[in-house]
């Protein structure tokens, strides 16, 4: 279990439950299929997406089973999207381990994702509303609406911070915001309660990418330099590199033009780019977001679990990994 | 338009509504994920599954908005596993049309896929019940797990009969059952007529993979020709194949047992295959399965429908693309 929770071993609690929910849920006489997924669910994730399902449904009449369920589904889906993500990114690692692409291959990798995708509709089929079964269909449209717009707009020297937000509202924010959404429904929470949680998970969820984009560049380069080095061939140009090519550096500008940026370029766009204005409005644009989210969080009834969420709020804005 | 329609004005005519339907589901703002979605539409594959889910539902109350929505979400839901399978194919042409992974690149073909499912999922949140999406999802696994089993077991030299039974039950036969299976049961068939109607269905879904493993060796190699190439390389061994190695061909054992296949092996290979009984037992294998095939149909009560899913089951046996 990763240890985001351990100032919180109720959730951390609920949440290695959550977690038996998924290695029950993945278990297949194919022992080929079950022992990858059954690794990538022990790999330990912090596991934001259920955590944040379980505390909005408390806002409401939250039933143990159902919702422990439901945070399950809500996390393989997530982990669908990321076996999906790795096969794009060739990652070879995810949380520390072999990603399954790059121990299986890109074919399992395929159907692997494919496999959970409609293990969690199975799910969904047994035990909820069909509103949120709708609700879950638009995320995931939402997150590959996302994913393809990045993915079409790689290489685009005409940066734009509108375009950016766009991106990342679809592939993070979406399944940040549904994940308090429909925790929230499934307890009968009111139609204003639940959009007012699913608000707080939508700035939430762009902050969160917002700061992951920032740490590509100033964390330690063991830790992330990958990442940063692997978007940036791909031509995907983030937040704190769109703010620096705002500004109109040209010898950003003349390694942004060419068509492919190899190693040396990845070096001098991060270096640009630190010596920018870049990160630093990135992070005030991560901030403008968590105080969106801290206001919404501030109208919540009184609460222990309102408490919680401002305090991971807080975390999230503050992490260095 | 396939042509393979031609005889049955009336099925074409629907069919080409499902199309219409299937085109209004894939608009979007974002043109490029619209256009390629609408290539792959038009580009006239014979749409068996939606034929065969509209024949079986009427055989109870056919609601024909419904019935065709759905045959839809069949068509659908088959395409997306026809993106994710060019992926891993590396295939260049579908329906003589330039695939999604080829022109778009792997990474849009993976979230183009993942969209389709998720439009079909939405798609069956507004209207349908929650044992169709049941039954869906659990089809969607069938074919997964085929398609993973038939990856795990590839340049396996231990070739068994069964175990390629196993894997194309799982994923060609399971969404021909679910076919016939979801439109007799949205239209309110009772579970007995249902059952009989999905068992025509496994039964032409394992005659038409066969066949479709038969062409692989006998169809004109422009026509075929590369598929089988593909799978020899991907170490995907088929009836053919499989019945031939039984045989206990020296020549052939020796060239499975190399970890890799270039293509002189795949050239001898296929002249073993045919000059071998490979084909002939596939042959008589799969018309064991189309007279199961007709043995359940000459079960279903009397109508013109009945008639022409005999006609076509017929039609399936003996084509020769």
């Amino acid at each position: 279990m990763n240890m985001f929770w351990d100032d919180y071993p109720q959730i951390k609690n609920e949440l290695q439950d959550v977690n038996k929910i998924m290695i029950e849920n993945v278990k297949t006489t194919e022992k080929y299929i079950e022992e990858p997924l059954t690794d990538l669910i022990l790999s330990g994730g912090k596991m934001l997406r259920p955590a944040f399902l379980l505390l909005s449904s408390k806002f409401g009449n939250y039933n143990d089973k159902k919702h422990k369920n439901l945070a399950a589904v809500i996390e393989m889906l997530h982990m669908a999207t990321l076996i999906h993500d790795d096969i794009i990114d060739e990652s070879k690692l995810r949380r520390g381990n072999v990603t399954i692409q790059s121990k299986y291959g890109k074919d399992q990798a395929v159907y692997m994702g494919d496999y959970l995708f409609s293990k969690c509709f199975l799910m969904l089929s047994e035990d909820y509303s069909m509103e949120n079964i709708k609700k879950i269909s638009q995320s995931i449209l939402k997150i590959c609406i996302g994913e393809i717009r990045q993915h079409h707009f790689r290489f685009n020297k005409n940066v734009s911070l509108k375009r950016y937000l766009k991106i990342i509202s679809g592939k993070t924010a979406a399944l940040f915001a549904m994940s308090f959404t429909i925790g929230a429904k499934e307890a009968d929470c009111d139609e204003k309660l639940s959009k007012k949680l699913g608000r707080i998970g939508y700035n939430i969820g762009m902050a969160f990418q917002i700061i992951d984009d920032i740490l590509d560049y100033t964390a330690n380069e063991n830790i992330m330099g990958k990442s940063i080095k692997n978007d940036l061939k791909q031509g995907f140009f983030t937040l704190p590199l769109i703010y620096a090519i705002l500004e109109g550096n040209n010898n950003l500008e003349d390694i942004i033009k060419k068509d492919s940026i190899d190693n040396q370029d990845v070096i001098e766009i991060i270096n640009i780019v630190k010596n920018s204005d870049g990160i630093e409005k990135s992070k005030r644009l991560a901030i403008k977001y968590t105080n969106r989210a801290f206001k919404n969080i501030e109208l919540l009834p009184e609460s222990e679990n309102k408490k919680i969420i401002y305090e991971i709020t807080e975390k999230l804005l503050k992490r260095k990994y």
